[in-house]
């Protein structure tokens, strides 16, 4: 029943992120927590706002097994790795994975000087991350994009474990996108909203060049 | 039944505000008129979207006493004091606590000139505002961030009886959002639509170097 | 019967509409035909998505009479002489009243050169207007605010007379908005959707110094 | 039956569409799969939003002969001819004719230069494309426009049979909008989505002066 529920809100929040342009052409994901410990994972290569509970896949955190495929010729998601390495290295059992164009631009704004993050400050939204605070600078981890997507875990395994990222609960890949995570898929959302607007908000400012 | 009417209505415009990325992220809120001169206030720290009627508190305005509280664990929004402040002060019941991007835009536009006020003006739409004209200079206070919500209330309290600011139905909060009331929830309503039209136009026209 | 059912696409034309940013804050409005040669007239001053057919006013073209009103404190929209202006002029019986920022930003764009009006080409879009193609070059007046609605009526009526605009269905006001019209509510939405387009795209070009 | 679940479908994708702005003032259109090799395509200038399965043209891809045509007075979208080559050319029969402003943007950065295209890379959405990478240059060509749309057939047959465009799924034209295309509808609302983002991007990085 509660898995069930898990499901449906999944569900729910890729057509609500596909009405905010998160998870347009395919792409993007997300992941909740299953039954025992897995993970519910959507599948690949479809139309986000279009997956139905019975859709999704429910794979081991541990090792990616497939507990429970749905039913037809069906993938799941190719950043279940990158789930899985946020589940096991933060306890995050939800992950956004967003194709947001806002987030494709707060990344580039570490391109003219080559750094391995952006910095994120005098904004209140802030506070809507545990443990971080407006008068925070809030370091946030951008890894460089590769051609499989399953070939960025190494990068995401050492951003989460990089105590300047500590707080962070989103990690940008240029040119791609972020994931954005939280314990549950409620925090997952809420975290997720945060980010895209102070993606927004950095890109706005650099490009009024008062930031 | 009337406070069911405004519990009702408040639910509404909170999914409406949500819709238009004001509230995004569990930020933002929303206060009413309650029952025998107490203030209706949406509980913090929830998906503001999500709110349902039986989940608003009933707070005193006089002291901020809470008359009655929705069963769970929820905890009235921060914004209280502020909004208790602004029934005080100008005896607006309602009150639209903004955490749009615009706001902070708008803003921003003080950094430079270490100003306490943005002005507006040549915009029809400073017409939906009681006591102003197409004509008119409009000065909005800006008031700067801090730590924790409740320490607003001084700065805000002073922008309220300021003279300059005597037309004003709009508080911004430096890299925070901003604060629009009214009488009651339809003129709140109305303020918010003004301000945010009027924060993005001052924006937009300063980016194109036309303000 | 056809009355009810302009009545009924009045309002809903004015949620979509609402929901395009383009009559918020109580601000723009709509008319269309009512019965025997009428004009059908939203109310002004009130949330112009929550209108509902049987509160629209019916007036004379001829002379601004109030044929029906409808029940409770309602008054008929300040740009009613406008739209008796546009119909007796242009025999256009539907006008759309637009607060969109892009038609002030639009507008702004004559400003630095104190034009009385805007040129727009090379747009596909273009063709969308009744006569006018994409090789065109397509003037759209642009006329000064005034402190009451109904002080605008004379320079309506002289831009619609211009013969340089004769083939315009759009009158922008400079700082306030634009009045789009057409010979009934189907061709008052096409084009005023074609010149939000336009507005929005000669902006855009402008701001990017490619126009 | 299977032909009404795609009439159904290609009158949900338009209303989508409009939502996106890609098909507004009547513009734009959509063709997809009718029975034994035929093309369903939707009538022009019309709100496309409002157009009905029974709306919808049934037409001989070989030589556009109209197999079978919707009760009224409607006339079939004047893309046609173009819809027709794509299907020849590429065995795509469902294409999207887009008039967002995105489109014309991104085709108005090769106004400078004079190029026939426009290229896109560093972008991991470019993986929603069938044969292309994130590593790859992607070149999408640009063709001028015409006074008649039916004009444009020789420019998008040349473009369509030019080697360096071969996994290119759209093309643009300047001052228009563009024709995304997919071997049946979802693949082309896929590769709609996935261009306009492209678009867009690219567009937002010209500015920044980042691309």
């Amino acid at each position: 029943m509660a898995e069930l529920t898990t499901r449906a809100l999944l569900c729910e929040l890729l057509r609500l992120f596909y009405d905010k342009d998160w998870v347009s052409g395919t792409g993007g994901g997300i992941c909740g927590p299953g039954t025992e410990g897995n993970l519910l994972v959507a599948p690949t290569g479809v139309h986000k706002e279009r997956v139905e509970p019975e859709d999704l896949f429910e794979i081991s955190i541990a090792d990616g097994t497939i507990i429970e495929r749905p039913q037809g010729d069906l993938n799941p998601s190719e950043c279940a790795p990158i789930f899985r390495a946020i589940a096991n290295t933060r306890g995050a059992l939800s992950t956004v994975h967003s194709h947001a164009l806002s987030a494709v631009l707060a990344g580039d704004l570490t391109i003219s000087e080559d750094a391995d993050h952006i910095v994120i400050d005098r904004l209140e939204m802030l506070k809507g991350l545990p443990g971080v605070g407006n008068a925070d600078r809030h370091l946030v981890p951008v890894i460089g994009n590769t051609e499989r997507e399953s070939e960025l875990t190494g990068a995401v395994e050492a951003a989460l474990k990089d105590p300047r990222f500590e707080t962070a609960r989103a990690i940008i890949v240029r040119d791609h996108g972020a994931y954005l995570f939280g314990v549950d898929p409620w925090e997952a959302k809420r975290h997720a909203e945060v980010y895209h607007f102070l993606f927004q908000a950095i890109y706005e400012r650099a490009r009024g060049e008062r930031s």
